[in-house]
């Protein structure tokens, strides 16, 4: 038997992650109970909040245990069942974490529903990472026409969907991205009128010349750097939805000067918004009508995305500490079976 | 003629303000032209935005010019109309400025309305003061009971509706204000669960203690060290309306450490709301609710409030200087006529 593995966190990262902080175990899989399904793993969704899972800072969620398997989404298939609402084939999301094999009550795991798109989808633009986009955008930054919306990462799974509800809400979308691949992908594929390089050592005269009448919406999914080039550039009223800042998760530089007061004099004499927020938060009053008006889009192609596919369980590890670094390129999801 | 007098703004300061920035002269009042009302002050309010207008920092609004009027709300007698709605004897809101005598547009002006309670609470408690409170509280803030409410400035005009308005909602309130006095105030007479003296050397344990379920709404209004004590107790879903920053108006302390990060950091992982405001943003959608609600309520002696009255017009300067540094217990208002 024994042929299920799983990855646990062996030791919380110092600093930046390193495979080290990871290991891989077999063990062997249990038997469902009354009313649970048992699952095997076939894609496993590696996103950017992990990171904080593996520090034990005060957050909304526990932080993993050492020796605890990372947390994470997959999708699943059903191979045994108690449970009335799953039969042997199905395939399901699930929080099963990272594992190859996994027995979950069958009411907390969710049948995939991609309106004809791809299965993946369900991790990417049609799961969390699109509805974090969505309602960051629906709830907080709501853009009006002729606004300019501002998004890093534009690339990844949550700014792309970004800038192109802000095109559909008749907004301009301007992108940061890194490297001419990429930008070329957001303004040529994705539609936003423009993408900055942030490797370019002028970005800033960049981004002031992308918004000429300013910002009026920063989805900041990175914090770090690229605040420094947004924070002048935001408007009376701007809203600032924060949902990441993988810059910043694993190395917090706070040597000074203190930016907080200027933040705060901002904040009050333009009346800005900050707002942090965690897609489930808006789950259970906006999930179907996300999927409703996205997934038929999505699944006609007038909603893009990309996903970035790599091959086996085992290189979940090195997988996600690329993506950590930005060396994916779309959606990042492990094929595990 | 020429017994009409004004403050201007003879310089900007540059740190914390003097009497040399300000500059009494006297001038020939003009007459009322079609559709004006010839005006003779009775009360100005001093308030903290003002010292934002001494300086030429990007706001929300335009700076005093160097020489031009020190901008003000004031009451006044109507003492010559040429506009069909009012007529001598009539007493109004107007933003005349810091001036003994003005000519408006009858259209600028606002006839004033207290319900029974004194005229000068529509300088204070019914006026721009309260609906600041109001506004922030009821549009942002939204405590819901059982919550644990903070305010600073906890004596003044917006901190003491504040509180009261959190213990209407069914909230804790915890007040904030300098010394003893001040504190059995905001205690005894304003009803507030508890108020910590900020000159306290423990205040932050003080506070901590005062708020064993930390706090879900934290009113901005002072800025400075206050924050650094907030900070840590602000639960998950916190909200901070940001309505004033008297701490750091005239120096903020930009040395190091940074503390962005950490305020990032926390407005992500707490989904944690701050959103800066000025009052008159809601005041064409909710200052007439706002009128309705709490006026009575003031001339029936339910909501309390205090003033601080200072006699003479050539006093403001002084008063104001002694403002921002504390000096004043309740809505500071200078006695023109």
């Amino acid at each position: 038997m024994s042929s299920a593995q799983r990855i646990v966190l062996a030791s919380r990262p110092d600093g930046h992650p390193t495979l080290d902080n990871f290991r891989l175990e077999t063990f062997e899989p249990e038997a469902a109970g009354e009313g649970q399904v048992q699952l095997r793993t076939l894609y496993l969704s590696l996103d950017p909040y992990m990171r904080g899972r593996m520090s034990d800072a005060k957050s909304y969620a526990e932080p993993v245990a050492i020796g605890g398997v990372m947390q994470g989404e997959t999708l699943c298939e059903v191979i045994g069942s108690r449970h009335p609402g799953f039969k042997a084939g199905d395939v399901v999301r699930a929080h099963t974490g990272w594992r190859t094999h996994a027995v979950m009550d069958g009411d907390a795991v969710t049948p995939v529903r991609t309106f004809g798109a791809p299965v993946t989808t369900a991790l990417g633009v049609l799961g969390m990472p699109g509805f974090t986009a969505y309602s960051g955008m629906k709830l907080i930054g709501q853009p009006k026409p002729g606004e300019t919306v501002v998004v890093a990462a534009a690339s990844g799974p949550v700014g792309s969907l970004v800038g192109q509800l802000a095109r559909l809400a008749g907004a301009r979308a301007v992108g940061i991205a890194g490297g001419p691949g990429k930008c070329a992908y957001v303004r040529d594929e994705l539609g936003f009128d423009a993408c900055l390089d942030h490797r370019d050592a002028n970005l800033g005269t960049a981004l002031a010349a992308a918004c000429p009448r300013g910002i009026d919406v920063y989805f900041e999914n990175v914090g770090g750097r690229i605040w420094d080039l947004v924070f002048p550039l935001l408007n009376q009223y701007a809203r600032v939805p924060v949902c990441g800042l993988i810059a910043q998760y694993s190395v917090a530089d706070t040597s000074g000067p203190d930016r907080l007061p200027a933040l705060m004099s901002a904040v009050l004499r333009r009346s800005i918004l900050l707002r942090g927020f965690i897609n489930y938060e808006f789950a259970r009053d906006h999930y179907d009508a996300f999927q409703q008006e996205l997934g038929p889009r999505v699944a006609r192609g007038e909603i893009k995305y990309r996903e970035d596919i790599v091959d086996g369980f085992a290189n979940a590890p090195e997988a996600f500490l690329g993506m950590l670094s930005g060396k994916n390129f779309g959606k990042l999801i492990i094929r595990v079976a």
